[in-house]
């Protein structure tokens, strides 16, 4: 894998202080990348403790007021990569606030895609998606060939989004490619919030000596996918001549059962930290309503093949890194009250 | 087919003085319906000529203004049957005002779901989509089960419109439906744009004595739905119970080659009227962009199955009929300038 396409260029981040755009503007600004970083607030300033004083960082809350196409055109002019990760990203609030996700995800990516077809048609565009997009699905793992039944507004919003990028690019050339990314994990990402991702949020009650609880059976498939495995794919995405148009479902392409994922995870804690996480295996609860999106495992195979991508690291491994991260900054990353 | 459910029900039809909306209008008020029509403009009364005075027409501009999500809810409120036709449907003019499009199909099918499920949470709502929804093909005839990859901004707005139907029936019991429509002809239709719909394009071309030209080899398929035949389908997606959470692809079912259906059309024009179309074989003109979509049936057999729908008037005579229909009223549908 050849990261060496980002030396000395211009990159746009959309969304930079985020979990996944703050590890990759750290990750680029060490590739010798100039970063400029959107972010509509600088509540996550720790997310870029390290490059706080290497990146360029534009405060504004992207929506389609005139302020905000004059900041996404004044972002996208003389870039040689943008990397827009700004997106609203709950399904439950997008179904709270219909227009307000409408706005926050398909205005916005429409919004830069007419900023870059006029001002950096040269740039490689890449946006993530989420394998959610697809709605169930009967077998794994799930490659690009589904029909897609969206269950939510922000899962509906970010496939059209990523209809943009197809039409963008095949109306005006523009090079662009999604990755629907599966569960990501690792340091830097909001622990306080299962929906957010719960591997980092068991992590978290694991390092805090909470228990960690397994709704019986707790054998639904997923797969995780360790953030610096991720960003060399986005970086990938944007580098390599064969992605132009493209989109990809990505992941480790490893199932785990849930269970099999908290075996993994309390075997770290145990590495790493020396604790033991208690872990309660409970009846699923009545009333409770079960996650019916079914197993989960994404093919890869595609994206693979199209860049030569493969995971760096072990996921044993990403959960140690990630641990050692938070047993320093834990502090910085608060239990939800 | 059983028609008698929109006896005494009421039925709104959004973009109801439209080509497909005027004809369901006039269909229902025939049917004993109590009609509702939001339009934008009165600038087309003239199709609704025949049920004028037994229609209750509000004038709106639908937007997410709140004069217009008023408009909507006041409009949602007690219908049994809503029809949603109003959209822009454009894919010249969507990639012209990307967020004109955004706004009068995303914003407004929100807008209208959102005031449903408030208002009508027992109304079936029907929408029509595009079979261009699924962007280049490889293989006719199309049905429900290939990924969707629109080449235009409309068609992925239309894509997500079709999403949110889904997606309000699965999170709150509306009864939705969506049928993506093939090329439909018929009276009442805008004849004086080659893109709103070739077939009487060239009818009126050949009704006026202009010739009709055929790019060579002219031989790319195409499924001519007949209007009334559309509308019956409309209907029994409507009252239907099977239709629930669905999205069709609906055409006629049979493919036709341009210079097939140019045979046909002269044929009837002969018959109905009299004249002689002069048809003109031309090589394909250089520099001209080639109609590169590609050869596309319908496959309708799961909405056939799901509603017993059978096409009730042939292709010649729904030709015949349409040509009556402009015999009587071409001036009201002028040439464009």
């Amino acid at each position: 894998m050849d990261f060496s396409p980002f030396a000395n260029r211009n990159v746009l981040i959309t969304g930079g202080l985020g979990f996944i755009g703050s590890n990759l503007a750290i990750r680029c600004v060490a590739l010798g990348s100039r970063v400029t970083i959107l972010t509509r607030s600088l509540g996550k300033m720790f997310n870029i403790e390290p490059v706080k004083d290497s990146a360029r960082i534009v405060v504004v809350d992207l929506s389609r007021s005139a302020d905000a196409i004059a900041a996404l055109r004044e972002a996208a002019l003389g870039q040689d990569y943008i990397f827009h990760l700004a997106a609203q990203t709950s399904h439950i609030e997008s179904m709270r606030d219909p227009f307000g996700d409408l706005e926050a995800n398909c205005g916005v990516t429409l919004g830069l895609l007419e900023a870059c077809r006029e001002l950096a048609s040269g740039a490689a565009i890449v946006m993530p998606g989420t394998v959610t997009q697809v709605g169930r699905v009967k077998e794994i793992p799930v490659g690009e060939n589904l029909p897609d039944w969206p269950l939510s507004l922000y899962e509906a919003h970010k496939l059209a989004c990523e209809k943009y990028l197809f039409i963008y690019h095949q109306s005006y050339g523009l090079k662009t490619t999604t990755l629907r990314l599966a569960n990501v994990f690792g340091e830097r990402q909001q622990a306080n919030n299962p929906r957010r991702g719960i591997l980092n949020f068991m992590l978290r009650r694991a390092m805090a000596g909470e228990p960690l609880t397994i709704y019986e059976p707790g054998d639904f498939i997923r797969d995780y996918s360790y953030v610096q495995n991720v960003l060399d794919a986005l970086l990938l995405a944007a580098a390599s001549p064969n992605t132009a148009g493209q989109a990809y479902v990505f992941g480790s392409g490893v199932g785990l059962k849930f269970y099999e994922m908290i075996d993994q995870l309390t075997q770290a804690v145990r590495d790493t930290v020396g604790a033991e996480a208690e872990v309660r295996r409970v009846p699923f609860p009545p009333g409770e309503r079960s996650m019916d999106a079914g197993d989960f495992v994404a093919d890869n195979r595609k994206f693979c093949a199209h860049t030569g991508w493969f995971p760096r690291v072990s996921f044993a491994d990403g959960l140690r890194r990630t641990i050692r991260f938070y047993q320093d900054h834990l502090a910085e990353y608060p239990r939800e009250n």
